[in-house]
């Protein structure tokens, strides 16, 4: 992929694991959280089959979190999720979105329950901790809210279980989905929970101090070895195809979760309000505006699209394509698309805008099948 | 410049004045508010070197407005900026350091109140609508927080008033520093501002729609030809010499105005409180833990630093240098540093490890002189 050189500085940080990442071959960068996230290795396709096949090592460090603390973190967090965790447990992840008094989408952070007044939430890229710092000061809360030293390094792909074993123990295999614990690692505990932005199964190690990044990275390296282990990071083919959202691609604050389709991590009827439960109470959930759906694209194998597509069907604009590109395995083009002017079912015909060609498109359900 | 491409998506936004500087020979790229900013066309040093002899077009659109504005948009910018706006005027601007309730730098925006209750905030690189809009919800404020369709294109260098008067008529030239006002184009009014980041003089336009980002550019640029006008963009070695801050970069939360030598936009005698008031308050001014200051650094020239370096004084570690390169007008290397460890005043002695060698360096003041 042809590109423009990213210059680095204090402001787009460098990652604990960035040394390791640029000698493995990589290829292109984006940036999240003001932090560097490698995008591509051998290419977007090569590393797509390798991680459905295989296992990979992701720098996924830009996933930054914010530490919510004090004596009012769990009434804060009750405030900002839109997700019930009035209950949360300790060992688990909850996915939640977070959303302003309309009910615009502002992140959609995993949320660890580290202690019973200590939560972390491991975002996407918006800088999260001004808003609930923001709330937490207008309200008059007493909550710290700041961004610990942790970054998170993932292990991805079919064959996550086994170097995993190999490294923390065989316990590690039992470990649900989106459950955390503790293993031990050179004499000190890590957080690993099972999770991950790709739907090929795999783990996110917490590492809660940076120095030791290169020595994490090299030990797991050591044992990836066996198993055919690369360096990789998020694909946006294999998301795409999963159907996972990418929030400032595929939802902005001008969405609601409702029109994400992420309405089981609203809670509506808790007995508690969130910021913004007002709005998605009043918008009716089954005669929605506008939604997010899949779309499979006629055509050559396009780029992946660096501009939302826009998209129209019977001459009007119908909503735009968020995301995406060519799959390999469903061999045709397949993107995600936030629909509007009439278009709720899988199967519709629309036009989708492919640089000056309009292509046909036809809708379908998320994740690809 | 080597480095890494970058994989830009609807997440890392174009600008509506892309397409002219990817044709224009750019040579490498940033992301600042989740949207692509160019940092280099023919090198830094000759980006440099031409915008101190003539005139530049910049697309600095990664410049987002944040709107406030509502009956309780006064009311809520007293209590976001350390600086006293309490009588701010339509058609001056403000620049205003933006503090959490320790303090610590958030933001440091320039303000322009465009109505009665209605004011732009021209941000730097942090997501400062979540802050205003969290700050607002919490004290239950009627107030709109969003970001609407404006882009700053800025033309900056010493011909900057030749430029400005040929497109936009002589009555420009009288425009004052930090005043804006509204000029024709097109049958349209823009606002522009007499400011910008360099110490070179020059204008900001704030486009406020981005399809007519390329007719702008165009007409500019046509303008521009018989004074030797190229494309540019704000230049580190240009504002280290200049001691223009970069927040992210020079400052960041851990920071206080204060600390960072913006204690003239703060206002701890206002009437009125704002965030932050009580613990700069606290702060000793005169008695600071720590402080930024330039550094002129030996040894032979030095590529921009990608990380902060370390400084030590009496082999104790002493702080670090923010931001660094060399200058060519000042022939050694220049840079801004956050000391502590007792360093105050200029011409003091410290050690910076570059690399893996540590040079002599001699603190000074800022700007470079």
């Amino acid at each position: 992929m042809a590109g423009f050189p990213i210059f680095s500085s204090r402001r787009v940080r460098s990652t604990p694991f960035t040394s390791r990442i640029e000698a493995a071959g990589l290829t292109s960068y984006t940036v999240y959280n003001h932090m560097l996230l490698p995008t591509s290795f051998s290419s977007l396709e090569e590393d797509y089959a390798h991680l459905k096949k295989h296992v990979q090592i992701w720098d996924v460090a830009g996933q930054r979190q914010v530490e919510v603390s004090g004596p009012d973190a769990h009434d804060l967090m009750l405030k900002l999720c839109a997700r019930d965790i009035s209950k949360a447990k300790t060992g688990r992840c909850y996915y939640t979105p977070i959303t302003d008094a309309n009910g615009g989408m502002l992140n959609d952070p995993i949320v660890l329950r580290i202690d019973h007044d200590r939560y972390w939430l491991s975002i996407s890229d918006s800088d999260l901790a001004l808003w609930a710092a923001g709330v937490a000061e207008g309200l008059g809360m007493s909550v710290d809210v700041r961004e610990p030293d942790v970054s998170p390094l993932a292990i991805q792909g079919p064959k996550s279980n086994d170097v995993m074993a190999e490294m923390f123990g065989e316990d590690i295999r039992s470990l649900k989905f989106f459950h955390y614990a503790h293993f031990d690692w050179r004499g000190r505990e890590l957080l690993i929970a099972r999770s991950g932005f790709s739907k090929q199964g795999g783990f996110e190690i917490y590492l809660h101090d940076s120095e030791l990044g290169p020595i994490l990275w090299d030990d797991l390296w050591e044992v990836g070895r066996e198993f055919e282990m690369r360096v990789g990071c998020p694909n946006l083919i294999e998301r795409v195809e999963g159907g996972l959202l990418s929030y400032g691609n595929d939802m902005t604050r001008d969405d609601t979760p409702l029109e994400c389709g992420l309405s089981k991590y609203v809670s509506l009827h808790a007995d508690h309000d969130f910021i913004g439960k007002a709005a998605l109470k009043a918008q009716n959930e089954k005669n929605l505006r506008k939604g997010l759906m899949g779309v499979k694209i006629s055509g050559t194998p396009i780029e992946p699209a660096k501009n939302p597509l826009t998209c129209r069907t019977n001459g009007r604009k119908a909503g735009i394509v968020t995301s995406a590109c060519f799959s390999p395995d469903f061999d045709t083009n397949i993107g995600i698309a936030m629909l509007g002017n009439g278009i709720t079912s899988s199967g519709t015909q629309v036009d989708v805008l492919v640089g000056n060609e309009w292509r046909t498109a036809k809708t379908t359900t998320l994740p690809f099948s």
